[in-house]
């Protein structure tokens, strides 16, 4: 399980007030925070402010690559953005994000080609976000086309079945659960992933539901997640979901996180 | 979700010692704890001192009865203490259990039959507890023609798949999480229980463990589950997988359980 630390985002005040005052110690500690977590990956998004996107976007990857060589998630639609800061990227990038929007897809492949990046891939289109796991597989059909047009393998590419709040419908972490399930069964080359707070969103003590989706994820074959690795409770029970699904032999890394004392929560 | 409280059992010390000393209010109040924290049915073992278990399991039966209604699951394998006992119970009942084992099935289905009782069985035989899915859906069918033999309904029956530990096999999680799948699939009329806490037997913080595994034994179809329901993070997780799994329209139950500050873990 590919965990990919979420905390940089301008749509956090105080990121986005370290961003505009430029504050280096600040997002370097940010970003060594989450790595010493468990972060694998460090998702960059500074979506929220866009006449200065581009600028922030790769402000952001140069200091965090001052202090460290994770591989960085640079978090935007935008493909000038993207470009500005995939050049003075160093690291590993994974591209989040395409869709099945053919417009978005022919201007931000060009760059996971060019610097040989991956890719994640959302599950809609121009008509939204399908209600029903069918047509989100039919989505992920037509970006492999596209994706194979591009010459990118299929192996670059992370589809997120994109997990929708439960306060607005109860069927829909099931229907994200069943996507998992399926995109496994119809397209086993191809990995998955969830931006994993977006299911508690309008719901009180998110955290808690947060904490008992990641488990059941797993159990439905996710490969990555976009998540705070701060939250100590959540990485705990990803060691235990980990031992419980046969992802950790002979519980050595369950017990070695206990002796590390990362199981206190 | 049927919750069964487990804490009234003499295999743990203090419930051996109030037994022992005939303490009926430590038993009254155990049994009250448990009914408060959302237990549906008490679990209830004396089947740690063979010689008297059919008198300290009727025992318990009274003076739990003299201050709740609460349905009883008498945990025994004994003929004898058993039917002393539903002589005296006056709620609903559960027996725990029966085997795939011909002499086991053919004591105890006489009393499930005359005494109205539903049953548990574990999906073991003269031979053991299977390895495989496979096997343990074999032993069902055996137990099912065993049951009709009683003219017992199907669904008075709770099959337990055994949860064995993963500190001894690290895909015994994923055998029994299996097994629910596949019983409920193959025999949909037939109710599934388990013992939460075997699976994390031999490791540390046994909690963490159980804890997780409630939400992913949920997600596999599981409906009852033998616990500890003073366990609050527990209730908690529940409560969460309940929301998550489409078993709490509108998130009816999760909001009222936030109210009551049950959440607060």
């Amino acid at each position: 399980m590919l965990i990919i630390g979420e905390r940089i985002n301008t749509s956090r005040k105080n990121i986005l007030q370290a961003v505009d005052r430029r504050d280096v110690k600040f997002i370097q500690e940010e970003a060594i925070a989450q790595v010493e977590a468990g972060a694998d990956f460090l998702d960059i998004n500074a979506g929220s402010r866009t006449e200065s996107e581009a600028e922030d976007l790769s402000w952001l990857v140069k200091v965090i690559q001052e202090v460290l060589e994770v591989p960085l998630c640079l978090d935007s639609p935008n493909s000038s953005a993207l470009e500005v800061s995939l050049k003075v990227c160093k690291s590993k990038t994974l591209i989040n994000s395409i869709t099945g929007e053919e417009k978005r897809a022919e201007e931000i492949l060009p760059l996971v080609k060019k610097y040989n990046s991956q890719v994640v891939a959302l599950t809609m289109d121009e008509k939204g976000i399908p209600d029903n796991v069918d047509r989100r597989l039919k989505i992920i059909e037509k970006i492999l086309k596209k994706v194979a047009e591009f010459k990118i393998p299929k192996d670059a590419l992370y589809v997120d079945p994109l997990v929708q709040p439960i306060s607005t419908n109860s069927l829909h972490a099931l229907l994200a659960l069943e996507s998992l399930r399926q995109i496994e069964s119809f397209f086993p080359e191809v990995k998955t992933i969830i931006g994993l707070s977006n299911v508690s969103f309008g719901l009180p003590k998110r955290e808690l539901i947060n904490q008992v989706f990641l488990p059941l994820a797993l159990a439905s074959g996710l490969d990555a997640v976009i998540l705070d690795p701060l939250d100590k409770r959540l990485r705990a029970n990803l060691s235990a979901a980990k031992v419980l699904l046969g992802k950790d032999d002979y519980c050595q890394e369950y017990l070695s996180s206990y002796r590390k004392g990362r199981l206190n929560v």
